[in-house]
């Protein structure tokens, strides 16, 4: 996700080329977002927007000044005639990982940082919001471009400033709620059933469909094709009733069922059950973004690591599927699944599809694809950079912004992360 | 200071008995601390206390709940009939350490919690403070006892409140200030003159005064005898400009003057100037409560170690005074030094004398008095539970309440410490 | 490489049955292999064979016991009637990860155990020899399979035995040398070609050949189709002298070429060239087997980690290659490079050809082929368990036995690995 | 003791000069020191002389070693003319902490070091020897000093060379024994009896006796005055039984007995017993260096740290004495407790008196006497900088050299360290 996550799909750099995004509608989308971002943040305190509780999450306000600070830098500075610097300060405080753009504050000690408070941060992005249509009005086609990237990066931030406040809240013994709780979900998961893929040469990565707005990361591309086997794949991801039974089957207890690290990391840790769940008065109970609340079987399993997603579908006598059986499996089941509408704070129960409320782990480690070549200069001086010791997600969450899911899309993480709305899906050879 | 200190000095452990207080002395006292510590805190916006920095430091507004709910738990709550708890999690958020009242708040992860806000510890405040008038009106001696204790705790925090901000604000980028700077100072620091002293049996620790709302700490009995040897003491602290000579000289690259804990830790951690000295344009620079300064050679040296202080004494051909020579020589240039005044955020430049603006290392671990005993209950548990790894400070600082300091009072930090006003003084045998 | 490495492959699981070794053969090859390891271990002393100098690595007598312990755990203990385990507790002490074999020493504490001694593992060899003598005269030929399985297992333990001086030797400001220097080489590395090869349909992993002894470990299979595409090889290993040209241009200096953990890891390190290199009167020298040397540009580079290999080939403007395109090379250049001969402390001048004196990092992480199931039991248990954060070498080095390596062989290790011999080769696009 | 400790009384710095030795005598004591600690070593093997197994312990090897180097470097090479130092590269290697001498190998890695192994060390150890008894021969008495410092130097290497080893052995699944068991002790503890002592003023520090061979380390002076409260002190330290007493009590469960720094590494270190202290079957073993042994009420209680002592002390009632408390009672009880006999691996069961099995814990800090000012040159360097973060143990143990200690002595370790035979015995005001 943003914070260690590759830039946007350049028309020039390497696979499928983009259509110029249409200026009204970059300015439309722009507003959207950006205020959407504003939105999520508003229900947090000056003091909740201030608070790091691991050096992979960041403040909430960080979030808010971070992806204003990539507008700043990669739009404004270089394209906006006379566009003043907010604060010059800022460069080094708001700077993610660029190393090209110099040094920054170290990431463990963004919560470290009182100044800028919360009405500065509001201030920054107003500053900027209007440098931004003054020069999206101009209908510059590069610049639209930058700025449909730098919306997509906004995007994949206001995921984690919902999975990072929702960490700091889970280490409060006072429980707090980001929102209040909804009415308890009604609904029942659908029995797990399977998908039937032949094997054979398909192609993968993403492909510009010729609409507005079209977008994707480089990460995505070349488009390529890849040789798959006989496969049948879940048509749905793994519940927690479902994740319950591998626990009181001693899953957490057996050695054999986990890749060494994991096993190892797993004991150090103290793991017994996914990330968040306490048990209270012998009840399971999961801390949610609406507080405490009981554990629903219906809902997906989430914040469960690789390590776990591994050794539950050993357990189960299957395997993880690949990125790519996944991909060609989305590409088939397209509108299958929950329906569409926005970031919300937690999984809705599972229904039969591809579209589901947690993101998936793969069995695929983060590398790049056959012919990928970085982008210059500092947006793309990362591009690859990350392509070690991960593994591939897909899919979305609920915390996933409108529009940001597709087919092609290649989120990751290490293997021991937790704090994503991460689960997984099961396959088997056929 | 507060968060690892001693209790209050009971009439009936140890040492010298303490007068009973006034009632309406207590009363007013109590207001005058309450409202200074808010007052303290007023500068600070919601994300600035919120912030802590390192373990050892805490954000402000959990010092603003930690003194409050020192007064419920071990005031309210035993005394005042029919008194309602504001918020039973309270007791494990901002217990600081007494393990006889039970489980804790990791110290590391107090900057974790966001929640509760500083509006809701203001209320938290306001509710304490009405039970506690009601209570003090009742004029109980034990109660009034208690709260005298309460209130010298409470200005312990607020001292720490001030050098906890001024640490965070340190690794700040952007320099904040806590208050606007002030006109520079003028005086020049007197040149060090020395106070000779007769060796032989002197008389240390608390006496009473037998005035209202006379007060001590229990580590400051019982009240014993010593013998010193004939000595000289210096009439001032060490300032700026002659700690910048040891500098100059080569006094942090020089392993035999340092203990050897203190070298292997100036080494690590790439100690080459007090704490919070920067070159800036080849000019020394100082990070204050007022923001970045130069400077000023007239001040007293301060956020040095005991490890640097030690190191100057030996390249100075001097040593450290022990703590009964500091106290002894209180008793006799009593009203010396600097004018009183209350809390202020940097110190002054020095004035021949006893009182001064920063605490000064003693060459005395902190160990206890001969006959001291821990008082019975959690006020007392930790009576004696820091007396390992820590050496004494005596004097005061320009962050200390006014009040607050006296010739008996050791303040104690390990030698390693830097974030507090800590400076030194030289003695010599004669 | 053996500690961290697959069980052989089963003929029962998954992919190509093995031939039936032949018992005469097993018997001389067991000989060999034992003798091989002693061999190796005879320039060490007592004192050599003790130390541990990081908890990747363990001391010379370690690895004779484990080597040791396995055939007595999983060949005679099962196998042998009336076997008289030597001492209960070396099940403890020599367990390196089975997990179902139960409770084992601590790997980090290896180099804590001083008993038992170098003469007492001797005796313990002898034991097992012994035993293993009389087990393999009777012919059986499961057995037979499991002692060639052993056989590889110690082959792998050997080439550790002298890594792992190598990094013990390295930290010794006496620079000690486990073999005299011999002459300096005279050749020359030949010039980087190019091996062109065209894409489509290719078949890997483990095809046996029907010979006896033929073996190969459950991760090179099951033999399965992958899809290459056009692309070119180099026909040898960079070489010290290229590597050179890397860090005279920089290439230690320049994020942009780097991963991201990898910069962070080099720039924490302090890393500026390959392992053991150090600069003496301007001149790099390396540590080596034959104690601190000039470097010889001819010589392949080595001891680089993943993140060095992947800077370079950045910096070179090429990539890395996938492990099938090493292994479709493998099968098509077999018999080129080195002459064979046996494992020797130091590698030789490049040669043109795919057999090398260095582990050869490739692009591929380490994940089970497609239809890898993991064999039951202990020696099964952690077939798959370390397939995680782990990067492909191909290939072999100067300290390999003699008859180890073959094309499909996987090698693996995390990508901060350097202490291994290990190089790499480019790749590009066609 | 040695590694950290002070250099010896030299008789123009500080306090009482010492007499000029006896040339013949220092050679015999030279011969007798030397040759006690071959005896020492003679039970290990080389590869139990080369393991560390904490930073604080060393290889026995490195003890014969640095003791050898000591001689050398300051004793052979400016004094002996046309010496030849034995290796220059040991000068790194077995220099211990002289910052003046020059860099040294790491502390925590002397276990990482091989080479020299135990015959290069018993040919430096001949080398040095040599030249010794050619030097002393030659009856200077600037050497004849040196020379007794040290031995007394090396003596403290003895004791240490025994505790090293015996924390290495308790990390072995083996048990590994030094020395066969002794016959089990049949002697009872006498029961604890009291010694009331008046207050006053008394004279403590070293005072030089005339006879030859007077020796003692600067920081046993300057002699001088203290003021002491009437007391009583106990005729013998605890014993297992009474301290098995304190842990059936719950003494490892109690904060409230606890320092709180020890509280806290008595919960993170899982503390519930002595060091070396394992239940097998319900009762209390103990590892010694007989090997694994049952715990034997009657024998002083080891391996405490200050925590635990002081902790003790609390449940009990009493406190520990001061130094100065435990040296005038060693003034006047001279001649009790325990007959003398040379170093030992286990203490002996309890007698009544001062001497005693086991170093006693005081509840002094070790701070620098009145007067006492560091020698100049590297010897002296050192002299107060480990003055610092410890405390000061009285007496001495089994594992000291005869004729090692003296009422004068200090010996100091950090209050957590529970590796050395460290006991404790009680006070109480009168």
């Amino acid at each position: 996700m943003p914070d260690h996550n590759p830039a946007p799909h350049p028309t020039k750099h390497g696979a499928p080329s983009l259509s110029p995004p249409d200026a009204g509608a970059v300015l439309d989308l722009f507003r959207r977002v950006r205020r959407e971002t504003e939105e999520l943040a508003a229900p947090l305190s000056p003091e909740d927007q201030t608070v790091q509780s691991m050096p992979d999450a960041s403040p909430a306000k960080w979030h808010r000044a971070h992806t204003t600070w990539f507008f700043e830098t990669f739009v404004l500075a270089p394209h906006l005639a006379g566009y003043a610097i907010f604060d010059p300060a800022f460069g080094y405080v708001f700077n993610s990982y660029y190393e090209a753009v110099g040094p920054r504050h170290p990431r463990p000690s963004r919560g470290m940082l009182s100044r800028p408070g919360v009405a500065e941060v509001a201030a920054y992005r107003a500053h900027v919001d209007a440098a931004m249509e003054r020069l999206l009005a101009a209908g510059d086609e590069a610049v639209a471009a930058l700025a449909v990237m730098g919306l997509h990066h906004e995007q994949q931030h206001q995921e984690l400033l919902l999975t990072d406040i929702k960490h700091a809240f889970s280490l409060s013994p006072l429980h707090p709620a980001y929102l209040p709780p909804p009415a308890p979900p009604s609904a029942s998961a659908t029995p797990m059933g399977w998908w039937l893929a032949e094997g054979g040469i398909h192609t993968v990565g993403y492909e510009p469909s010729g609409a507005a707005l079209d977008f994707a990361f480089d990460n995505e591309g070349p488009r390529h094709e890849v040789l798959l086997r006989d496969h049948a794949l879940a048509d749905r991801p793994v519940s927690n009733g479902e994740f319950r039974a591998f626990m009181e089957d001693g899953g957490y207890r057996k050695p054999a069922l986990w890749l060494s690290e994991g096993w190892a990391l797993a004991q150090s840790a103290g793991w017994e059950a996914p990330g968040y769940w306490q048990r209270l008065d012998g009840e399971w109970h999961v801390m949610t973004l609406h507080g405490l609340m009981p554990v629903h079987d219906d809902e997906p399993v989430a914040h469960v690591s690789f390590y776990e997603a591994a050794a539950y579908a050993e357990w189960a006598g299957k395997r993880l599927p690949t990125e790519f059986e996944w991909e060609v499996a989305a590409q088939r089941h397209a509108g299958t699944g929950q329906p569409a509408g926005g970031a919300r704070p937690h999984p809705r129960p599972l229904l039969t599809g591809i579209r589901q409320d947690v993101w998936e782990w793969t069995a695929s480690p983060y590398s790049p694809y056959p012919g990928y070549r970085p982008q210059p200069g500092a947006l793309g001086e990362y591009n690859g950079k990350f392509m070690i010791n991960q593994m591939v997600l897909r899919g979305r969450s609920c915390a996933t912004a409108e529009g940001h899911d597709r087919p092609s899309y290649r989120n990751f993480f290490p293997p021991q992360a937790r704090w994503q709305f991460s689960g997984f899906r099961l396959a088997e050879d056929a």
